[in-house]
Parts: structure tokens; sequence; C-alpha cells
């Protein structure tokens, strides 16, 4: 049976990447518009392809520093010899998927804003066949390294199942590590850029967002493009390989067999196929309202939901066997949780309901209370998710027989993230074309298009932010009960290890060394979080600077009479991004790796605990207080309380502005960290076990 | 030897409260100055005795109806008949101890600021005695309510050592629900009244702070009263208490015996007389610089603490016997750690540091960029306090016996808690002098009274902001070490009760209901600074509209020719407050009953896991964001970055708005809640073990 599944899983891959090309060849057949148009996306492109480079070059510096360290391990006799290629693998289709999102946008973005001349809905399907394409790359890449390395490990090197995931999850530190520095080092260019652009052209200047004039324009489209959706592309790909993973492992565990490990690829293939049928169902008719539009959307990813939940049915009972059909009802809890923290995220982000509503109204009271007041909102919308996650975790545990066996449980836990990311293909599709309309947007805005078209892009973009919403509730709860599901694989892996069991016969919450771990890793993404927004800080600065300088220097710039220099604001983002992404993401390898030596297995154990705790809750606090202000402003900005330009709608902006390496730099690289905690504990638990203190 | 420990534990209640009565006197001798001066002490007098009075009149309901409760769960033989008792003397001598704290504090400040007149060693006489009446009549009540429980339980009722324990701790869980109340309380007065004045007056009108024609300033005044010192006060009779009982408790699981019960107290005992010898050298020549004026300060908290340091020694070797003499070396942990903990979080809110200028040099690119700094300085300063508290921790638990036996090294752990709050007499002198120097410039700005006054009280208000940033670092750190205690003290109490060992018998951390409660518990602060956050947004928007209105309704107001309606803003405050308080205290009692009946014991202790470690963690950020904006605004009100009414300065004032309930509502407030958590769980656990669903 085991080999029809890993033929399954590569048919879901083709079909996925198949899909992803057909697509990318129909967008690419619609006009980029103007010349004008054509020269603006090729200056953005030209830009996104620069600070890929050199992104791609520094990150091949660390994993180059990295395959020597896990080669000499391997040679000591820490690692299986494929567990460093493994590494490298991993890092590179994350690093391609961010990069095949990235081109694919920056060839959208001006035929998004050409096919909205002519209607609301030729627009939408450029956007969001944009968004597809990285979507299903994303899904395909994933599915086509597993099924790879599962074929060759299984049925070429002939590797104990063990043996076989130790090696899948090293891929899967490679793909985390890699997604860290994208989104790290793009989500500080994206916001140094935005940050840079908005508060002297906005604030100080008074010029409109996108206006020609501004020279950080161009560096903020780049932005959204290397950010928003490299960073993101990266990032996804990251969590859907991460969940798949981590089950499976958790599978070999509980049952002793290929069929347990082989049911969450089988699953991610099922969800592959169900959401390409759910692109299908994307349209509306011209001049829809918000609402259809984002019924539209609705209709493709719940169709894709339900398909999934129908068929993840006869998989679990055939390949798990009908004593186990139990276990199906954990896949359940996954996807609708997912799609409860979606819901929980939009009420607290969405200027349709009171929160948003009411923080729009705190700026009646100027700066401080509306800062106060996104700050509370942020933090109090942890509450439902919390609930919601611990809901779906006691019922996978108890669904999957964890009362008997808790390796059991663990798998139902492993299997509800799998279940909660397996429509990820169509899910990342409404999320990847939020940027894409944004970029739609500032090149109608810089060509000087009909104000019509702005307003259509308008209409999209808006609608990505609520989208953008649902999405990142998937990831963050998918990232909480995958990083559970990776410490439960840790566990396994220090007990499977000589010496390893009695490093971790006492994870009573009591032992000081569990408790001291808690706390350590309770306390990495407040300073992971930190260490982020300080890096967007001081980029922005300099890109405050550079705009301050060539709006006084450059004569007759403010009178449209000469042309900014776009090119020095996105060099300068891409130097000080690079720069600032190393720290950040050398913290998480090294981190673990100390904890464990001094504190031992069961410190590491707390560690990842307290990690992933306080990581969920600051990811949640930080996304959701950023989508709050962002929403609050662009309610104002539609008329209320004095609407654009009042002394409301600039407490809004300031809002907004601290928002932004909220939502979009530090709040997403900590549903990163936490998992890359585990993985990078995972890799070096031989390491750890000789050698710790405690 | 046990009738000798608790003579002298009464000894020292009793000479602490001898040496308030007559450190009160002595202040009560110096004049209040002018008529005006008289008049407005009185008024704000008048604001605070009216709001505690009617403060008092909720909280006795609340507490009415929790000793019904408890009383009737007594009857049903889950407690003992002393618990009802005992909680409302732990509420009673909470609230006395914050009450006598207002009182002298309100008769000090027109003092104080005569006395500045005269001289800035005059002035720091007064607000310094004023303080020590407040730091010696929190430890002298505090030390009184332990000694005479201890002596009934023991020596009239004879009961065992560990339903004494069992009476004890419920008296904290008293003085708890009390400081929870008049911290969250007079949190939101306080801070309600700072921002509504400020935002108006300072930022809306352009007059300085604390000047007359400003609507809100006495409601400002009274507040510093209610909230920074009767919070205050409440708040450390409370860590006081806990710190000791909960030691105390744990003592008697790791001995058997009542010398290790006694232990604590005779430290708390030792740690008052020292502390009363450290006033004696707490002065300062005229014109002393802002650094000979700390050094004056931490002479007298330096000397004190040495002594402790070398007098505990005995005091262990001989009430715990030779052979358990190491355990002093927790003690000296935690009196260390203490200090270390204030030196960092000074390092991270001084003006004297690079973080916080730092972040003053942030607000040249405007609000949103000292914003977003002031937020990352506040997560960064996490770091170094969790390291040393984990290192604390570590310690305490080893040289105690911990990798013996783990009930002896939990006893190190608590003791080291009291060993960091020995000091606390004449610690809390130091923090609680800042807000009457406060109060007394805002007398002098009021009174009219000559600039060198105000500069001489601005000196030492300046310094109450050091003062009362080491301060924090004592109440937070002991806060963590002391729930640590709490924690496992309620892991005693549920092994002790028929039925409870069964319900915690898998503490393990991948236990889900360990798992789940720890995430719930990690919620909870974020749930709870977002809860007395909005409510201070609320009741802060009441008073800037009311501040409003008088400025464009009262002809002349402006012009300083017609008064102010203060008395409306004060009840506005009082009303607001209270209805805004009862909330969160409430979460607070029902949550951990309510995840006990859901999750069951185990679930119980991930909670108090979880809320111990976010817990921590957000009030060291909350507080230290706070404190850094506070000192950013200072140090370019002295003159950098374009000094006071700047662009800066504007931003500056933006941040330290932000930063008013941060560092003085909601921070504060989450030290309270995660030991009320604890001990709500502890007075409710044979409830718990009988009617939970898991």
């Amino acid at each position: 049976m085991d080999k029809y599944l890993v033929l399954f899983t590569f048919i879901g891959a083709a079909l996925a990447l198949v899909f992803a090309v057909l697509t990318a060849r129909k967008v690419l057949r619609f006009s980029e518009g103007t010349d004008l148009m054509k020269k603006i996306s090729a200056s953005i492109r030209q830009g996104a392809n620069a600070y890929l480079k050199r992104q791609y070059k520094i990150v091949f510096i660390f994993f180059g520093v990295m395959f020597v360290i896990l080669g000499v391990m391997a040679i000591a006799g820490f690692l299986t010899p494929y567990v460093p290629f493994a590494f490298l693998t991993g890092g590179f289709f994350s690093a391609l998927s961010g990069f095949v999102g990235m081109k694919i946008a920056t060839y959208s973005n001006a035929r998004t804003a050409n096919a909205c001349r002519e209607g609301l809905n030729r627009g939408l399907r450029v956007a969001f066949s944009a968004g597809s394409v990285m979507g299903f790359t994303v899904v395909g890449l994933g599915l086509l390294d597993i099924s790879i390395w599962f074929f060759l490990l299984k049925f070429v090197f002939h590797l104990e199942p063990q043996d076989i995931t130790s090696a899948m999850l090293t891929f899967g530190m490679g793909a985390s590590s890699m997604a860290l520095f994208a989104r790290v080092g793009g989500g500080i260019f994206t916001k140094a850029a935005d940050v840079g652009a908005d508060l002297v052209g906005k604030v100080e200047a008074g010029i409109p967002e996108d206006d020609p004039r501004n020279p950080a324009v161009i560096a903020d489209n780049v932005g959204d493009n290397v950010g928003d959706v490299a960073g993101m592309g990266a990032d996804l790909y990251e969590s859907y390989v991460g969940s798949v993973i981590s089950a499976s492992a958790l599978g070999v565990t509980a049952f002793h067999n290929i069929n347990a490990m082989a049911l969450p690829m089988l699953l991610a293939a099922i969800g592959v196929i169900c959401s390409i049928f759910g692109t299908f169902l994307v349209k509306t008719k011209e001049g829809a309202s918000q609402k259809q539009l984002l019924s539209a959307l609705s209709r493709g990813t719940n169709f894709s939901a339900i398909i999934i939940a129908i068929v993840a049915f006869p998989a679990v009972y055939f390949v798990l066997g009908k004593e186990n059909w139990t276990i199906y009802f954990a896949i359940l809890a996954g996807l609708v949780s997912g799609v409860l923290i979606g819901q929980s995220t939009e009420y607290f982000t969405s200027d349709s309901y009171k929160p948003t509503r009411n923080l729009a109204a705190t700026s009646e009271t100027g700066t401080a209370t509306i800062i106060i007041g996104g700050l509370s909102v942020g933090m109090l919308s942890t509450l439902m998710p919390i609930i919601i996650v611990a809901v779906c975790v006691l019922v996978a545990y108890f669904v999957s027989g964890g009362a008997q066996s808790s390796s059991m449980g663990l798998y139902g836990i492993a299997l509800a993230a799998v279940g909660m990311l397996s429509t990820l293909g169509i899910t990342l599709a409404t999320d990847a074309y939020g940027p894409v309309a944004d970029n739609a947007g500032g090149i109608a805005e810089m060509a000087g298009l009909d104000k019509k078209v702005r307003e259509r892009t308008d209409a999209l973009d808006s609608l990505g932010n609520t989208t953008a919403a649902t999405g990142k509730g998937f990831a963050i709860g998918s990232a909480a009960l995958t990083a559970l599901a990776l410490m439960a694989s840790y566990i396994d892996k220090v007990s499977s290890i000589e010496g390893g069991a009695e490093k971790i016969a006492n994870l009573n919450i009591t032992n000081p060394t569990v408790l001291i771990g808690l706390f350590i890793g309770a306390c990495l993404p407040f300073v992971f979080a930190a260490l982020t927004m300080n890096s967007v800080g001081r980029a922005a600065q300099s890109v405050v600077k550079e705009v301050r300088r060539q709006f006084k220097e450059i004569a007759g710039l403010m009178e449209g009479k000469a042309e900014a220099d776009y090119a020095s604001c996105v060099d300068l983002c891409t130097k000080a991004s690079l720069r600032e992404m190393i720290m950040p993401t050398v913290v998480a390898v090294v981190v673990p790796i100390v904890v464990g030596l001094i504190l031992g297995c069961s410190g590491v154990v707390g560690m990842l605990a307290g990690a992933t705790a306080s990581g969920f809750l600051m990811a949640i606090f930080m996304s959701n207080s950023g989508g709050a202000w962002d929403n609050a402003k662009k309610y104002i900005e539609s008329g209320v309380h004095g609407g654009k330009g009042s002394d409301c709608h600039k407490a809004a902006v300031v809002g907004d502005t601290v928002g932004d390496p909220f939502k979009d730099t530090s709040g997403p690289a900590i549903n990163i960290l936490i998992k890359l905690l585990s993985m990078v504990s995972i890799v070096f638990a031989a390491l750890v076990i000789n050698f710790s203190i405690l």
C-alpha cells in the first residue's frame, strides 16, 4: 500500500505544479497596459530581483556553514549522512517557493491594474490567478520535496522508519531557517520602506499614498513583493512541510508502521486536488460589492474544505484501518479550528465589527488613546484562539486514543495541524493576491490612470486585508499545533538515542530545569519581537532621512518637475534589511543548542513549551493589533470621524505605522521561530545528550 | 523554640509599627505652608478620602460574598472554619496598609513642598519620612497579621502545621484580592486623570503640567495618592505576606517541623529591624546633585541589605540546624537577584543609559517610531530578569538540597523570595516617597511658589522614578518566585486531600491537560492587561471630554479669571475607576475555579505555570516600556532633541501617555494576578478535586 501512497502524493505534487504553470501562462497572456505601466512594473521587478539575489547570497553562506556543521556531526556519528543534504533541499525549495511567488506577483501587478481598467471581475481574475500560482507552487513544491525524499529513503536506501523521519525533519529545519530569513529580511524591507514612505510622504509632506513624487514609493512596492509575497511563500512552505513531516514522525511512534507515516502526505495530496477544484468557483460580476467579492473568495475555500472533510474520512478509514477511524475527527477538528481562528481574527480586525470601529473612535481623543486601544484589542484577541486551540488539542488527543496511548493522542494533534493546512493551496491564493492588488493600486496611481481603476484595485486590496487575516489565522493556529507535535517528536527522538531516556525521565512541570526552560522559552518571542522591531525601526529611520534629503535637495520634486531617485531608496532598504535579518535567525538557531547544553533535554522540552505558548500569544497579539490599526485607519478614510486628513486620521496613521512591523515583520516571524526552535533541538539532540551540563 | 520565634516576629511587627508612628508624628510637626497650599492639600486629601471610602464600600460587598461562599464551603467540610475569617483579615490589613499610606502621603505633600522652599535636604527628609511611614506600616501590619494568626492557630487552637498554613494562605488570598482591587481601581483612577489632564491640558491647550487652570489637575494629584500610594501599599502588603506564608507552607512539607515554618517569619522580622537602621543613613547636603541624592537613598538600602545578609546566616544555622546551613545561600540568592533585577530595570529605563537615550532619539522621526522603540525596549528588557530569576531558582533549589528532595528545593525557592523582600521596609520607603514628591511639585505649581521650589521637587520626583524602577524590580522578581512557591503549595495541598494525589499523578508537560492549562494560563496576563488598559482608555476618554467641556463652557478659565470645577473631574474618575475595577478582579477569582472544574488539578498546575511565566514577562515588558517612555520624555525636556515644546517632545509625550497605563495600571496588577490565581486555586482545591470533569 505504501508505494501507492507515495505515488498518490507525487501525483498531487505534479497536479499542483502543472496547475500553477497553466495558471501562470494564462496570467501572462494579459496585457501590461501602457508603456509607463510597463516601465513602473519593470522597475519594481528589477528591485525585487536584485534584493532576492543579494538575499540568497547571504543565505547561501549560512547554509554552507550549517552544511559543514551537520556534515561534521554526521561523520562523528551523531546524524545519518542524509541529514545535511535534506537540510539543503528544504532550504532550496522554501527559497524557490518564495522566488516563484515573487516572479509571478511582479509580472501580474501591472496586468491587474490594466485588467481593472476594463472591470472589477477581470481584475479579480488576474490577481487571484497570480495568487493561485503562488499557492499551488508552495504546496506542489512541498509535496514534491516530501515525496522524493520519502521515496529515496524508503525504497532506494531502505532506511528504518525512525531514520526516515529524522532526515525529513531536517529538511523541515532547512525550510524553517530559509523561511525565517525570508520573513525577517522581507518583513524589514517592506516595513522600512512603508514606514519611511508614510512618515515623510503622508504625514510630513502631505502627499497621497503611492504618489510618484515620493522617493520611497518604488521601494514600498518592491517591499510588498519581497516581504508579503516572497517572505510569505517561504513561510507557508515551511508551515506546510513542517505539519506533514511532524505528523509523519509521530505516526511512526504511534503505529510503528509506514501507513500512519504516509497518511499525512495522502491528506495533503487530497487537499491539493480539492483546492484546485475550489479555485474554479472564484469569480464575481461587475460592480460587485465588497461583500460579494468576499463571498466569491469564500465560496472557493469553503467548497474545498467541505470536499476535503468528506474525502478524508475514507482515507483515514482505509489507511489506518477501521479500528482507528475516530482519528478522522482530529483532522476535522483541525479544519474547523482553522476556520474559527480565522473568523475570530476577522472579528477583531475587520471594520465591519465593533472592536475596530471602537478603535477608530478612540482616535477622537488623540494618538495615545488609539495606540493604547490597538494594543488592548490585540491582547484581548488572544483569548478566543487560545480556547479554540485548547479544545482542538483536547478533541484531537482523545479521539485518537490518547487516553490509552499518549503517542496516539499526539499523532492526532499533529494530524489536526495537517487538516488545518490541507486547504493551503486555495487559502494561500486568496491571501497572496492581496499584495498583487496592492501593487496594482500603486501602479495605477503612479501611472496616472483613471480614478475608477484605483477604486477597483482598492476594493480588491481592502478585501485582501480580510483574507490575509484569515490566512494568518491558519498560519498561527497550525504553527501552535505543529510546534506541539514537534515537541513530542523531540521527546521521541531523545528517547531513541542511547542515554537519552534518562535525560527526559522527569518532565514534571515542577522540575526546576523544565520550569526554567519554560521561562526562557516564553521569553524568546518577546526578545525576538524586540530585535525585529528594532531592525525595522533602524532601517525605517535611514529611509526617512533619505526621503527627507531628496525632498530638500532635488529641486522641483514636490512640484512634479523633477524625478525622485527611487533606486537609492531601494538600495538602502536592501542593505539595511539584509544586515538586520542575520542576527534574529542566528539567535533562533543558537539558543536551543545553548539551552540544551546548560539545562539538558528536560530544559529543552520546557523551553519548547514556553516558546510555543508565549509565541502563539505574541503572534496573535501583534498580528491582530496591526490588523485592527490598519483597518481602523481605512474605516476613518471611508469618511467617519472626520475622514482623510482630519486629526483622527492622523492619529490612525500613527497607529497603522506602529502596526506595520507588528503584523508584517515580528508577528509572522514568531510562527516560524517556534517551529525552528524545535527542529534545531531535534537535529542537535544527540549533541545535547552527550555534552549537557545538567 | 517556636514560641520564641513567634515572639520575635511579634517584636519585629511592633517595632515597625512604633517606628512608623514616631516617624509620622515627626512629619506632622512640619508646616504645611501658605493658606493656599493648605487649601490645595486639603482638597487632594478630601478627594482621596472620598475615593477610598467608596472603594471600600464596593470591596466590602465582594468580601461579604466571598465570606459567605467560603463559609458554606467550610460548613460543607471542604475548608477549616478559620479560613473565612483569615480571608477577611488579609483583606482588612491590606486595605489598612493602603489607607495609612494614603493618609500620610496626603498630609505630607504640602509639607514637602514647604520644606523644599527651605532646601533640598529638608524636602528629602520630609518626603522620605512619609515614605518610611508607609513602608514600615506595610511590613509591620504584615508581620502582625502573620504572627497573630500563627499564635492563635498554633497555641490557642492547637492545629496541625498543614492546617495552619492552609488558613494562612487564605489570608494571603484576602490580601491579594484587596490588593488587586486597590491596584486596578487606583491605577485606573490615576491614569485616567493623568492621561485626561495631559491630553487636553498639555497637548491640546498647551498649558504646563499641574497648571491650576486645568480642571483635571486636582484629580491627577488625587490619583497619585489613591493609585501610586494606596494601591502600591495594598499591593506590597500582599507581596510581603504572600512570600512569607508560601515559604512557611513549603517549610512544613520539606521539614515536617514548625521551625522551618517559622524561619521565613523570623527572616522577615530581621529584615524589618535592619531596615529601620538603614533609614537613618538617608540624608543629603544642600544643592546635592541627582547622583548624590540617589547615593543617599542607596546607602540606606545597601546598608540594610548587607546587615540582613550577615544576620540571616546564624538565623538559618540555628533554626534549621547545622546540616541545613547551605539553605542560607538561597536567601542570599534572592537578595542579590532583587538588586540585579532592579539594576537591569534601571539600565533599561533610566536616561543615564543607552536604551532610553536611543529611545529619545527615535522621536526625531516621529511618534510612530518612538512607540515602536518603547515597545521593543520593554520586550528586550525581559531577557536579563528572566536569566537572573532562572539562575536564582537553580541556585536556591540546589543549595537547599533539591537534588535529594524536591520539596526542600522548592522551600529554597520560596526562601529566596523572602530574602528578596526582606528589605521591603526601606525599599518601599524609597519607592513611596516618589508620589509624595510628585504631589509636592503639583502643589508648588498650583500655589505659585518660587521656581526654585519646583526645581527641587522635580529633582526629588525624578529620582523617585529611578527608585520606583528598582522597587518594581523587587516586586516583579519576588512575585515570580512566590508564584512558583505557591504552585508547589498547591500541589502539596492537592496531594493532602483525599482523592487528590491521583489527580496530579501526571504533571508531565506533555500531558494535554497540563499543556492546555499552560496555554490558558499564559493567555490570562494578556487578557488582563487588555481589560485594564481598556478601562483606563474608557475612563480617560470621559475625563478628556469633561476637561474639554470645561475649557469651552467656563468663561475666563484659560485667562485664569475663573476657577475650574475640579470636583467634577475627581467624581468622574472615582465613578469610572470603581466601575471598571470589578471585572478584572472577578475574572482573576473565577478563572482558576472554572479551569479547575473543566481540566482538573493538572490543568490548574499548567495554568499556574503558564500564568507565572507569561505574567512575569508581561509585567516587566509593560513596566519597563512605560518607564523608558517616561524618562525619554524627561530627557528631552532636559533640552536635547529640541527640548520642551518641540515636535520631538510632543512625540515623547504620546509615548509617555501610552506608557502610563502600562507601568502604573496593567503591569503592576499582573504581579498580583499571578499570585491570586494560585491562592484561589489552593483555597478551592477540595472543590475542584470533587467536581472536576477531567
